[in-house]
């Protein structure tokens, strides 16, 4: 049994960076960190819960993967800039063929984004990951979730909905075969967090929130907190690959309260059409427009011929579910 | 049953202070934060879980008191000022009357050090509390663990021993009174962070650590970063008044490994005694003298005559214990 410290030691610690942020990581009391000048730092925090928020046993390189993805995807919402990450756990056991994949998914992603890990704690205990990350955001052009104005476009980064297939297909509520659950599932395991996306639609945007919980209750959250409604098109909504394939009323629910996207959902005057395009390219992802924000408060949810539709969607919540 | 976002509006969503530094709290994907110029961000993090750090069924006002202690005294231990803290948690379900007490215990301290919650998570699950904690320092002036320099004067702050004494009481390894366990436990649950000690002694100490998982093993990461060793006068150790009442085995043994003490022990130049003594003064917390930094590396153990101590302390270790 390795100890706490040889633990943290042989897979957390690393070189610094030569263009640190930090100067000092893990193996202070606190770690130090310089945001640069204008800037004003965003902090994230996520935990995630063994048999909550993914499967016991589940794969540990998936597992470090999508832990930082899901923190990640709340820089992007903010169109914040990655730059450092804390991360605590605790676990039953200091197993090396668990630590070993777990730290190399982590870290590659983070990697990926030069997100250097700066401190963390590890204890024993039932299998739980809790990252706080911190990104860099100009002043005052950081995408807040009360900035969406009247007749603003909504928008869709990438897909949704096939990680809630996926989970449709481990839960038995649908008859998936192999080959379909195995396609939906790359995407509930490795999600892709959106942040050149954000970064590139400073100054475009008005107002983003990254769907986690499910695209009706995330844009909710917009809504409220901007104090306006909407009307969603909810046949203009950009299905996975995989959920594409099945019937309309699988793919109007999905797609609109599935969760575990992790893609964008922003909103942008309509005189910025051009523009966020051009972000999208410039960050290589699709994005669609699928609706309007409307003075009147509520979500209005319509098919592709402009009739309501009465769908009831229910965003996930951690404690009545 | 409350829904996840009414137990976070109901007990944690507060009117920000008009000093914030947050520029959004709770309720966005990201807290924004502003750390004023000259000055370092000092962020650390711990994780607690029941049954490891605290007892099942832990009062929950101290225990929300006792989560966000530790985290300070990380900060004080760089010298650094509070600002602000996130809070992760998973529990079994939300309860009212565990989260009124909780939360209460939790922002008086918080309140105490002017300290703002700028965002959290929480999740169904084990009970597990995760809290990441920002202070700001200004460029140069953190205390940190590899500063400590041959000659230096080794000093701890207030009181050591106490928790670990409770905690002997309710593991039943010793046969204390009711009293006796009350007194001594009052330290083990309202740890006191060392924070206006910590910000005092900039510019005077030169390392320093909090003393949480026992001096020995504490001191210890100080000498190894620093590459020097000590010389420790055991006996001069200031033992917690209850601990005071106790046989001297005992009082070695739980001043120098007791763990849980939330002190500072930190290294200042014999020349600076009296600047420390009126930096202490300053913090309205004693401090004491029990040794001395050398170039040898190691940690020498003597008594009050100066005589060696065989005492072979060990450090608490999260997953070989």
């Amino acid at each position: 049994m390795l100890s706490e410290f040889e633990l943290i030691s042989r897979y957390f610690t690393r070189p610094m960076a030569p263009d640190s942020r930090a100067a000092l990581g893990v193996g202070d009391d606190c770690a130090l960190l310089t945001p640069a000048p204008g800037m004003q730092l965003a902090v994230s925090t996520d935990m995630l819960v063994e048999g909550r928020h993914f499967f016991p046993h589940a794969d540990p390189h998936a597992l470090g993967h999508k832990c930082l993805a899901v923190n990640l995807s709340d820089l992007a919402a903010m169109g914040a800039q990655p730059i450092a990450f804390t991360l605590a756990f605790a676990l039953p056991e200091a197993r090396e063929d668990w630590l070993a994949p777990f730290s190399q998914g982590l870290l590659k992603l983070a990697d990926e984004h030069g997100c250097e890990l700066i401190g963390g704690d590890t204890t024993k205990g039932p299998l739980t990951i809790s990252i706080t990350v911190f990104g860099e955001v100009p002043f005052t052009q950081a995408l807040r979730r009360d900035a969406a104005r009247d007749g603003d476009d909504i928008w869709i980064s990438g897909t949704l909905g096939d990680a809630r297939l996926a989970l449709a297909g481990y839960r038995k509520e649908l008859p998936l075969d192999a080959a379909t659950l195995h396609a939906a599932a790359a995407r509930m395991h490795q999600p892709t967090p959106r942040v050149a996306l954000g970064i590139a639609l400073r100054g475009i945007a008005h107002a983003a929130i990254d769907v986690s919980d499910g695209l009706a209750g995330d844009l909710g959250h917009i809504l409220a907190r901007s104090r306006v409604g909407a009307r969603l098109d909810v046949d203009a909504l950009p299905a996975g690959p995989v959920l594409r394939t099945q019937a309309q009323t699988l793919r109007r629910t999905f797609t609109l309260s599935g969760g575990d996207d992790y893609e964008l959902c922003f909103t942008a005057p309509q005189s910025r059409r051009e523009q966020v395009l051009a972000a999208a390219e410039q960050a290589g992802v699709d994005v669609t427009r699928a609706g309007v924000i409307e003075s009147m408060p509520g979500l209005r949810l319509v098919d592709a011929g402009g009739e309501p539709l009465d769908l009831a969607p229910s965003s996930f919540d951690h404690f009545s579910s």
